[in-house]
């Protein structure tokens, strides 16, 4: 007789699939099993060869050191990360703007995902005093795709569709925060934003971030900042954009888009009694954290080297890529005679593509590019805590530019191609928006 | 004007202060700025010389191939783990044991103390069908430190006193699993067990866990085995045991007591339901593993050879400091005439100390070691599920032996003055138990 398979508590919301599960689980599978594939899907950093090499070197030296090497592997660290790399960070911080972080506003975590996971619910969801379930309000959608299935509450997120804002070049369009029509009547217990933001590229701009942190503040709600391709690192900025804090902004980063994706090392800058609450959830959840990223980036953050590898190396190499990249896509789409915009590059290693005339949903339009080999990530899964319908979404799609070349070009011709066999016939010529 | 401290919703409870708080905190303060503290508290594993020499060499290997190097820093492995760490796992489970795993019977996690957090709230806790919340029962009290504070729900363990047994052996005594006071009236979700028993050092026996698994499979209740210590590696078990799985069985292996703690590597061994639950809850809460484990130790485990090197060297290397120190502290408490039980240190690597005589319980005593620069574990923070108050943990406490000697053997000197000087006089000689 079979045995029944348990019945899951309501936690079991976690092991609904979901839109990160897929990417992830093709990302993955593609990499390790099907190398013909095309990877414009994932957050796949890309191998930067200077930056590769500098993180072999980098071990290298700890080999010939012997014992940072055992220590990092033999020894547990503190749950909210090592003490000499927590004062280095702090010291950066507040070297480089200015900012009064000591080490107790300080958290590690195991990677970014991770941190986001516990703060949103930490913040949001049902409270102990039986009041209402708190929401996660996101400024802007689409938003990040690895939020969507993390809340522990039903209607954990909430948003209002952006403004878009036409652009004054040809093919481009940017979105705006919605602040006329921000859900403020909901009970907001965190507000999220990425910035760069993944999926699109955009760089909320200072005044709009300013004016975000203004309206939080006043209503004393968390603004949760996800600087996972941001300043100071990795850095994967293109426009003048500067990071603010302030005692009720959480700002997260992350190694991973340093190259160290694998090492799985978030890091939470916030008010001493959020970053002290995110060390107790790490020693209950995981006891610590892993130590190799925080040990292999360490001398780059006392000596501030990696401000340098952020502005002159990752910087212009993303910057450069996406230059490149837009030019493959408008030369691509040009050629097949297709309708299309695409988000302002402002930032990150995505290009957030827009196709008005598709006559399938970028969902279907997803798994046909899998059959030619070309892995991206369709619009809906970005968009999410809307309470009213949105087709918008459906016409787009997210394309990795990170990886080589002839990865990305050919992935570009073939979506142009695609989209020119699925796309209505449209009598008004490819223009600026109507 | 302050701004307020934002309201935590009921996940908040993970930041109340609890005793693994406060055990990793001590740790990692002591390692990194206490050198004169003798860290028998925590429970980090021992630098085993050939160990470390094995995972510098590993890693000098990866760095000299450059690309295995590059890959495992640079990429994201599907959130389930690394395919080829897997089938290689699975393989190996297979041959050593007979058991029918494979890839789709495992999950990597960010270590095994993840593990439990996520299954032990995925398969305990109130459920959505609103009935009552189910526990986890505890078959055998004290049980491990970290697991306390892991429920998001309230009374999540449910426990009862074991058996005391007495033992032919002088001033030694073992824990017996109370079979015919379990608590299965109450909803039970899991029934967990670590096998080696962290703190004690016991290893429950073949047929005593051969009987949980028929009352655990007859109820259909999922039990969790919890495998940090155990075999096939890390392998620290000193007694004839084997390990038993079954498709109720969920088996949680690690690599930290391989010398890989700060690589943070869980293994779940599982019927497939359950193994892809857990992949999807590493996908939403945390996008992926880190690599480093997995890479470290995947030529070991596809050639076997982890097999070898937990049997002839992690396993006698345990065994051998167990049996000096275990020498050294009857030797410390005889001289100092004090009146002690140790636990059969069947495995791991701690010492379970009983003091009955004692004036004060061992959190105060904790506190006097610690004013003497030795680090121990109070007895009462690994009980925990209990209904009814049960003094028996104030009187003991858990010393790790995985020390240098001279660290270990100071440590236990320094115990044995300090319980001589608190415990109460005793007319009856010390001997077998009343």
């Amino acid at each position: 007789m079979p045995l029944p398979v348990p019945v899951f508590s309501s936690y079991g919301s976690l092991t609904e699939p979901t839109g990160i599960d897929l990417l992830m689980e093709d990302l993955g599978r593609a990499f390790n099993n099907d190398p013909q594939m095309r990877m414009l899907g994932g957050g796949n950093p890309a191998a930067i060869p200077s930056v590769q090499a500098l993180w072999r070197r980098r071990m290298a030296e700890l080999l010939e050191d012997g014992d940072s090497f055992d220590r990092m592997m033999v020894q547990y660290d503190p749950p909210g990360g090592n003490p000499a790399f927590l004062r280095a960070m702090a010291g950066l911080l507040q070297q480089e703007f200015g900012w009064p972080i000591t080490p107790e506003h300080l958290a590690i975590t195991p990677g970014g995902q991770t941190a986001f996971f516990h703060l949103f619910n930490l913040l949001a969801g049902a409270g102990r005093d039986g009041g209402p379930a708190r929401r996660v309000l996101l400024p802007i959608v689409p938003e990040y795709i690895g939020y969507a299935a993390q809340g522990l509450h039903r209607s954990f997120f909430v948003a209002t569709p952006p403004v878009i804002e036409d652009s004054p070049d040809q093919n481009r369009f940017r979105y705006r925060i919605p602040f006329d029509r921000l859900p403020w009547s909901e009970p907001i217990g965190a507000v999220c934003l990425s910035r760069p933001t993944n999926p699109t590229g955009n760089v909320v701009s200072d005044s709009d971030l300013g004016h975000l942190i203004d309206l939080t503040r006043e209503r004393g709600v968390p603004l949760l900042v996800d600087n996972a391709y941001g300043l100071p690192f990795p850095g994967a900025v293109f426009t003048e954009a500067k990071p603010l804090w302030d005692e009720h902004v959480i700002l997260v980063l992350s190694l991973s888009k340093l190259g160290l994706p694998g090492t799985r090392t978030g890091i939470v800058v916030a008010r001493p009694e959020i970053a002290s609450a995110m060390r107790r959830i790490t020693s209950v959840s995981a006891l610590a954290n892993n130590n190799v990223g925080q040990t292999m980036v360490l001398p780059m953050i006392q000596s501030g080297e990696i401000l340098k590898l952020a502005k002159h190396t990752i910087g212009p190499f993303y910057r450069d890529a996406s230059a490149r990249a837009q030019g493959w896509l408008d030369e691509a789409m040009r050629g097949a005679g297709v309708d299309y915009r695409v988000h302002h590059s402002d930032g990150a290693f995505f290009l957030w593509l827009w196709l008005r005339d598709l006559r399938i949903t970028t969902w279907e339009f997803y798994q046909r590019l899998k059959e030619r080999k070309v892995l991206v990530v369709p619009g809906r899964f970005f968009s999410f805590g809307l309470d009213e319908p949105w087709d918008h979404p459906d016409q787009c799609l997210r394309i990795s530019f990170s990886q080589p070349e002839q990865v990305v070009r050919e992935g570009m011709r073939i979506i142009a191609e695609e989209a020119a066999r699925l796309s209505k016939p449209r009598a008004i010529p490819a223009g600026n928006l109507p």
